[in-house]
């Protein structure tokens, strides 16, 4: 597939051309659904972007950390924290302006620690009265292309139970650990049991490609499929589902894991049969860049062969390794991966 | 002048569609300048909006007040309290998101007071490095009809001193009186004493018509003329200038003011001769309307005729006030008072 022309250069659609020039655009577009939260979701989406397809992003509804956690507490609102980064990579607006989302307020008794697009999200969702359409204003202010979806419109917290049998309350303790990170997690869930976001289950069976990952295995990604409703639609929707592993461990939530630990925790939740594609980095980082990880304790992911003998997936291995700095994804690599499968 | 169709219904026009057609469709129309900061320039340009010129707003850099004087001082920018209401005046995005740039969020222990429009031109400063870029972007974000010019680029404090010889610091001080507001202001003066932002020179150079006011006289108005280099481009400019009275007196500012005072103290700072018009307003409203403001101890501004006799401006006295509701003036009045003088 040949990527589109560059959007960035092309002059900004209007939010009222963009609406009404999307379905003429999109039509016949085969529809990806990126499911997940933070980073790994949004290199995901930068690299799809720039190819003549619908894009979905279905995003985590548990983050309760830093900016989120005061924006919840003080306007009740649902977590801005995993909505911020999707709507940035979706972004056709000047960079100045989805850099500007990005913003992080650094001085300021109050201001201190909030990104603007969480304040943005939290005045737009009380002028408005609603999240989701909070979240259609300032995708149409950002220009985005395709859609971002919140994984459910019920308030949640995300809870997780480790190998000892101790209880963690709230998804940045997970995803920052606060307790023994060398404990592997047992099982998460969220409190209440929430339902899925009816769009969210809709984008599912219009699907032509569901991509799950990559991203922080118990805060970002399974959040997402633990709310009511989402593991049956992934069941029964006609779309090819692929997982993508994580290349390195994040302490606390996948201490020592290998890529089949990774996979068999998807499918713990998912069930097994669901996934029709796991996709695997097979490039090491070279060591340098490896070593800057051993302080926050994270690990290369290895990939053992016979972790995925017999499996019900196909398992496609790929050099899908950023070239240099961060050890992550290359959205370019990955979007190749993910479109040959189209 | 007929109004132009109303861009609202239009489908906004994107940020570079906004420049590129500038120059073209501004050609030929006749400049005007609005200068002043609040609710006054707000009115004035909402007004004169709807009609084919070209709008310049130049407002007062001395607010020091509220969610202002906590940007300034914890992020060392420029007030953007007067910027704001302009450029919600001279938008032409939709509604929900002009709306969003006057929110105020009203719980979060940080967040309080905080209106979404000066994090707006905070997080944008920050981040283009230039609170002249932050407002071009904001413009370009809002789709503004025209440009917002702060009056100086350069940081500065406002005192007045009252007749009995107290010094006052700060706009937000003489803006809501802490002191005796029955004591008349003898004079003001900002610290350090600024120069006159080069662009809003240019602005008054190139201008038609440039219109002082309406606005509260020494907290919005008054400040912009203070600036070194206003005072000489104002009386260089072969536009026609205009001084609007405000309608009402304000407490601690105004007290006891008629016309012929507001005018006076214009024209001390002004010189004589600078002025070619004074719009004084004719119509009374109901004592019903009036009472409303005993509280905060404002009364109607009478006209008294013989404060005027061998002026060197032409008076105009006109009916340009609010049907109903507050006190204040009429837009498409005061814009058709204004437009019959080009």
């Amino acid at each position: 597939m040949k990527p589109k022309s560059k959007t960035r250069n092309n002059p900004p659609a209007t939010a009222k051309h963009e609406r009404a020039g999307h379905a003429y655009r999109q039509a016949g577009r085969k529809r990806i659904v990126v499911m997940g939260g933070g980073t790994g979701t949004y290199t995901a989406l930068t690299g799809l972007k720039k190819y003549p397809v619908h894009l979905t992003a279905i995003v985590s509804m548990a983050d309760n950390g830093g900016s989120t956690k005061i924006l919840r507490e003080e306007f009740g609102i649902l977590p801005p924290g995993s909505v911020r980064p999707a709507i940035v990579a979706l972004s056709n607006a000047e960079q100045a302006l989805s850099d500007l989302f990005n913003f992080r307020f650094e001085n300021g008794t109050g201001l201190n620690g909030h990104n603007f697009g969480n304040l943005f999200l939290t005045a737009l969702t009380k002028q408005l009265g609603s999240f989701e359409k909070a979240i259609e204003a300032a995708g149409n202010v950002l220009h985005i292309k395709g859609e971002v979806i919140p994984s459910t419109l019920q308030d949640c917290h995300l809870f997780a139970e480790l190998e000892n049998g101790t209880v963690i309350e709230g998804e940045t303790n997970i995803d920052v650990p606060r307790h023994n990170g060398n404990l592997k997690i047992r099982t998460i869930w969220t409190k209440p049991n929430v339902k899925a976001n009816p769009k969210a289950l809709r984008a599912i069976k219009e699907a032509d490609l569901i991509v799950i990952g990559p991203g922080d295995l118990y805060s970002s990604i399974l959040p997402n499929i633990l709310v009511k409703g989402m593991k049956e639609a992934l069941k029964t929707s006609n779309a090819k589902k692929i997982y993508i592993c994580n290349i390195m461990t994040k302490f606390g939530e996948t201490t020592g894991f290998d890529s089949g630990d990774f996979v068999s925790t998807i499918e713990k939740y998912l069930d097994k049969g669901v996934l029709d594609y796991v996709l695997l980095n097979t490039r090491k980082p070279l060591a340098s860049r490896i070593t800057k990880y051993e302080k926050e304790k994270a690990a290369f992911v290895e990939l053992h062969e016979e972790d995925f003998r017999g499996s019900p997936f196909k398992v496609i291995k790929k050099d899908v390794l950023r070239k240099q700095g961060l050890i992550r994804h290359d959205p370019e690599k990955l979007a190749q991966a993910l479109l040959s499968l189209l």
